[in-house]
């Protein structure tokens, strides 16, 4: 991979603050000298970790000036005591830079249920700070904030808009869950191109969208998701703005960091051995072809057919049958890779040439229930053994 | 196992006709010479296989005469083919037994989307016809309906009601799912004590809602589960009336069968090694607790930390949090057997002690919302390697 440069504007610090294990960088600060636009996602679980909580109130200014992430530990489940540390830190972090507390977010990741360890966090924070002048970069932030990933998430796309040269990275985290209790997915996008507030928001929820919305691992969802785009203007463009073509060009590359990102994710995922896309069309409405998809990528008898490379068209039927979106069962057509295994409800006998397409590392499978034109494609992978001595080792 | 008798007035065949596998009993009937009244719940898929649809219309009737149930091929995607198989089954079941078309039922599990192999199922039938007369009992046919499972599944209640001796018989096969597609569940109520038909379906309903609605072995649903009960009176009682004592006594002996039986195919769930209980208390509405209990036994994280003995609430508390039912972190408390992991949302710090009640065989995960005054449980069992192992296997 060549060397991915932060962008303009933007400085990096990573520490090993030992809340993870020792000597391990498990810090990462990010810092936009002038304050980056913000657009944000938290997860929608109703168990939000203090973090998450802290930094929906922040984000909502608008304009930030750092993140401070950490692995090892979520602060989730954590109560007062939480919210006191998570806001600690935030203020730490700013006092350090000589920034507004409230332009400080914080990311959590790691065991839910324990007290952050503060002592270490504290120290780690001052290492953050005195390592601004050191220089590293977005890779070794992507290689700090894993926890059960296997490799790093980093992708970059360069561009020159408004005459102006400038990059977006993206750094990620996640691989199924767990750690010990869930796949906290993260997702950090930097900018040095401006944009005005409302064509930011529209661009990331798009991207967003269209990316670690649609993938799935497990059907689990954490306490502490977040994902989010920092825009600092350092490229000295005109602000981009909602329909113009260099928005546009923005736009689709945001969209490919994310949707590249959300695949790293999915084929890390805890044991996985293939990534595979589930695609429906002929919905009646997108949101029943996402209904249709999402159910098939999360049941467990799919899942493990894929891992065995077994052509079995009968558990994809049969997970449509349970999924709240119309169908007709005489409709339906399903193909495996390149190989049509159903044609209107029946085995068209090709499980031979089906099988073959099982074995490759990406396999997509589509369902095409030919009642209506809409479509939509969720990212997922198969379900091994691996996975389950992972998930269930002593881990607390 | 003391022997299990036929209930007076039945009489039970089984026959080897290669569907399966040669040499090995796949073909039951039951009949009952007087016609039995009926009441039966089916599968809520919307892929239904063509046994359940010729089903639903002939339990309409409300007597019947027989079933004739076959393991090795489910009969579903099957198209047009296998509404003609079903019911040629059907007609020659009728025609050996002298009895109308519409008052026999046949069940089929087994591999999805091949055709039956109509040549071995008339062969069958008619063995099954000679084979009334060989005695044989409600042992043979949970034997010949088995298809994944590692054990039978069969419980008798003897009672005594309205003065008359008589029993519910109760036989079921279902492990999980597979087969190769999935889990379908099949249960036969045999009774000889007469009930009039509203309070038969009263007391089937509320036993099938209370059992066999609330286990969950790995959330896929099959497109052929059935259960069913037959009241045939040879026991010569006055019909049963809803309300009376008699009828509750009735009522109470068939929830313990179908709770049993229900017990039974959750501890043969694929590959499982405990059988879990997952209560939650304290909730707004009895459809909210159901409904975050359903969420936690279906989590694959909650289930491979139950399989490795990890006390990890922060697992139960993420479920909570994306569960589609009210509720304030703050106030949860969680207990794993008698001991209580969570109170008021924050670790009590006793994972030592609850890490001894994950080692036994059968483990009681108690949640309370502290919020309201209703409950609702869920059984279900733990996934392991050999849930994935046999799920993975190449099947079709």
């Amino acid at each position: 991979m060549p060397l991915v440069k932060t962008p303009k504007g933007f400085n990096i610090a990573v520490a090993a603050a030992g809340i993870k294990s020792p000597g391990r960088n498990d810090m990462a600060l990010i810092y936009s000298e002038k304050p980056a636009r913000i657009a944000a996602s938290f997860t929608t679980s109703k168990v939000k970790a203090a973090p998450i909580l802290l930094d929906m109130v922040h984000a909502r200014r608008g304009k930030v000036h750092a993140v401070v992430i950490n692995s090892g530990n979520a602060n989730a489940c954590t109560g007062k005591q939480g919210m006191l540390d998570a806001r600690e830190t935030v203020v730490l972090t700013a006092r350090g830079l000589g920034v507004p507390e409230n332009s400080v977010l914080v990311s959590s990741t790691g065991v839910i249920g324990v007290p952050m360890p503060m002592k270490r966090v504290r120290a780690g924070i001052r290492d953050l700070i005195k390592g601004l002048g050191e220089d590293k970069g977005p890779e070794d932030a992507a290689k700090a904030i894993m926890t059960t990933d296997t490799f790093h998430k980093l992708v970059e796309r360069k561009l020159t808009l408004g005459g102006k040269r400038g990059s977006i990275v993206g750094i990620a985290k996640g691989a199924g869950m767990i750690e010990p209790n869930m796949a906290t997915m993260l997702c950090y996008l930097l900018t040095d191109f401006d944009l005005d507030r409302a064509s930011l928001k529209a661009a990331f929820n798009e991207a967003v969208e269209m990316s670690f919305n649609r993938i799935t691992v497990d059907g689990d969802r954490s306490t502490s998701d977040t994902a989010m785009v920092l825009a600092n203007g350092a490229a000295g463009n005109e602000p981009l703005v909602y329909g113009s073509e260099d928005f546009s060009k923005f736009s689709s590359a945001l969209r490919e960091i994310t949707y590249e990102l959300s695949r790293m994710i999915v084929k890390d995922g805890e044991g996985a051995t293939k990534v595979i896309e589930v695609s429906v069309k002929g919905a009646r409405s997108e949101k029943f072809a996402l209904r249709a998809a999402r159910a098939i990528a999360n049941s467990l008898l799919f899942k493990t057919a894929m891992y065995g490379g077994d052509p079995n068209w009968g558990r994809i039927m049969a997970t449509l049958g349970r999924a709240d979106a119309p169908f007709r069962e005489e409709k339906v057509d399903i193909s495996l890779g390149n190989v049509m295994v159903v044609k209107g409800g029946l085995s068209t006998g090709k499980l031979k040439a089906a099988e073959k397409e099982l074995h490759k590392s990406e396999v997509k499978v589509t369902v095409n229930l030919n009642i209506g034109k809409f479509e939509a494609s969720i990212l997922t992978c198969d379900i091994t053994e691996t996975y389950i001595k992972i998930n269930s080792e002593y881990t607390t």
